[in-house]
């Protein structure tokens, strides 16, 4: 009998009504002769309401006690969804990542997975009890509570379809799976079928918000079966899937934007080997992510060097930024808020030449000035002024012809 | 250096401003050159909260899953006070029953604490931590998670004082001591510097709800130095001290009125040897606590047997009578939930005669009926309607003079 992991994100267990709602889900599938294991989110809010009530008491409460605390949010909804699997008749058993032991590194936030234990899973799946997982929270070999990022209850779920070979992984949320951009900025977007796990992967690192980056990484990395569907609708999600069993390849998948980026430039770098290296170790060793990085050729003997980080990193990336000035002598930082990154993805980018450029023009048409250029193997993203990211969305999703022509399309995608 | 456990109640880790309150008399006592470990509850209405929450789902929730639902309330609390003791530039570690091993046996609620690993507090606290730990949960050898029952949060600081060999347990609550009557009842009501182990039992049993009855069982087997304090105020609280360490004996300590009980009746039960325990096995098998007992002279070869439960387990209770009935053949069952029951709880009583007559005389001076009657050594307590409670503790109150001559109490208790 063949595993089946449900991961059911916030909104799909807001309240009591939604928790039974997905008690019945998970009992249908049960039912029609598969083992269930279903990870979950923190209702609703919820996280946001934990970090509030530590954002009142402390502007920098230690990382330890958030761990602990956000933690808790995932614990009431295993606790209540396996009381409501209990009230249908069946079997249940909620686990959290300390019982379960996904075991994770030393960091208290953004920890990364190491193992998961599979027996204690299988031995209740083996009872014919529906094993529910709380999602986000792992538990180092000290017994130390961690939690593995925002959003990162999708990767628990494909962690936990990997150990146990599951057959599938469906990620369950309030979209009914993957469009061609958000459907709030383009009514016309259409929804896709498939998507590849490195379109996949490039979405989400481009601001779709459907799903973790790290969950498709996994899923990739052990080719689980993962698929985004709705919570609320019976209809067929988006499946992702190896790059060779795509059926219909396109060029152009997806357009997204973020304007959850902020850039800083250090301006007048003196333009030695091994300075990039040194900025970006330095950077890297306080545990911020980097985006974009863009170095352009140097004049008489400096260079300017531009990146991008979350905006929520911005405060301390400037004082590491200004450490960096006084040690290397760069001659001045500058930083902008309001921009937006719009990307265009597609795993036919490799096979087709020009795209690029066809989205530059799409942009110049419209008069939006591009800021930063960066690109990959099937990606191409555009930091703009993000007063223009909806427009340039728009017009880039049109260029590319993504559209339905038809305009019934609902759901939404970040 | 001594070690002292502090326990702050819900009301006063209600919110943000209270949980740095909290940590502000954490902290002085700690810089008073103290060890200090903490034990909070869940903040507030919290545990209220969640328990709705569950019954929204199942009007029978599953124990275990119960227990892995209320024990977040508890770990919120610790995570916001280390956050706050943290903000004020001291080392707090928040623990939960799993971490510190608070061990329990298999019973998901109204667990019994086995043992405390102590290691883990000690290594923490000689680091020079505060270290603040969970109330009202603990963990199996299994690593599930359990709980000890409402308001047992002041059962885990008794437990962890005597394990740690502290210096002095006090219990911060939102009255400042333990009163002769509840001051809402009873205006003039005195507060009282100190009580023996034996009264405080009775009293929290009996209805106070100033500790919970079991952390007093526990200071008395550990001689835990125990003290009831105000979390609100600087005002010395009430010392719960051996019998011979009492200083000012007197007859009657306090009166108290418990309206959560209901009585049951089984009529015409059979008197043949045996058979109440037959009863009372049976339902103590369920876990349900019974009371009061009360079994008449029998009449034609049966009799009457009366007892108290607590309301809530009224249901379940009525349940077993049936059975009971048809098993053992008795003629009747009847249940009356508009009851109350009043006390007189004192040491005193041992040596002094005639105090049961004073307290039937204080109630038929008020033409109150008594339905039950059961004593001990130190408390008289009379089954009368709930109508009359109120009015009950006052003439008790009053003729055994406990009141202050001026009326300037604050505080409450239930």
């Amino acid at each position: 009998m063949g595993i089946i992991v449900q991961k059911f994100g916030g909104t799909s267990v807001a309240d009591a009504t939604k928790i039974k709602n997905v008690a019945k889900r998970v009992v249908q599938t049960h039912d029609e002769g598969h083992r269930v294991a279903v990870v979950v989110s923190a209702m609703g809010d919820t996280t946001d309401r934990l970090e509030n009530l530590a954002y009142e008491i402390s502007a920098n409460p230690p990382e330890r006690e958030l761990a602990m605390l956000m933690s808790t949010g995932e614990q009431v909804s295993i606790a209540l969804l396996a009381m409501a699997v209990s009230e249908l008749g069946h079997r249940a058993i909620s686990l959290t990542g300390t019982q379960v032991g996904i075991m994770t590194g030393g960091f208290y936030s953004e920890a990364r997975i190491q193992s998961i234990n599979r027996g204690r899973i299988l031995s209740e799946l083996e009872q014919g009890k529906i094993v529910i997982l709380a999602g986000y929270q792992g538990v180092t070999i000290d017994n130390e509570i961690t939690t593995l990022g925002r959003g990162a209850s999708d990767t628990t779920a494909v962690a936990v379809a990997a150990t146990l070979d599951a057959d599938r992984c469906d990620i369950y949320t309030d979209v009914d799976g993957v469009y061609t951009a958000d459907p709030r900025i383009v009514p016309n977007a259409r929804k896709l079928g498939q998507i590849t796990h490195d379109e996949m992967l490039e979405m989400a690192r481009l601001g779709a918000k459907v799903l973790h980056s790290r969950s498709v990484e996994l899923a990739k990395k052990f080719d689980v079966n993962l698929c985004v569907r709705s919570s609320f609708t019976e209809s067929e999600g988006t499946i992702v899937v190896k790059e060779g069993e795509m059926i219909e390849e396109v060029v152009v998948s997806g357009v997204t934007s973020d304007k959850d980026q902020a850039k800083v430039s250090l301006l007048g770098v003196p333009d030695t080997p091994g300075i990039a290296a040194r900025i970006f170790q330095e950077i890297a060793d306080t545990h911020i992510n980097i985006d974009m990085i863009i170095q352009n050729i140097s004049h008489e003997g400096t260079t300017d060097i531009s990146f991008t980080v979350a905006k929520k990193d911005l405060g301390a990336t400037l004082k590491i930024a200004e450490i960096l000035k006084a040690k290397i002598g760069c001659q001045n930082i500058s930083t902008d808020k309001n921009i937006a990154k719009v990307s265009a993805i597609g795993i036919g980018m490799k096979s087709h030449v020009g795209i690029a450029a066809r989205m530059f023009r799409a942009l110049a048409d419209e008069g939006i000035n591009i800021q930063m250029i960066s690109t990959s193997e099937i990606k191409i993203s555009c930091v703009i002024d993000d007063r223009e990211a909806e427009h340039a969305v728009r017009a880039i999703h049109d260029r590319f012809e993504l559209g339905n022509t038809s305009n019934e399309n609902v759901g939404i995608q970040g």
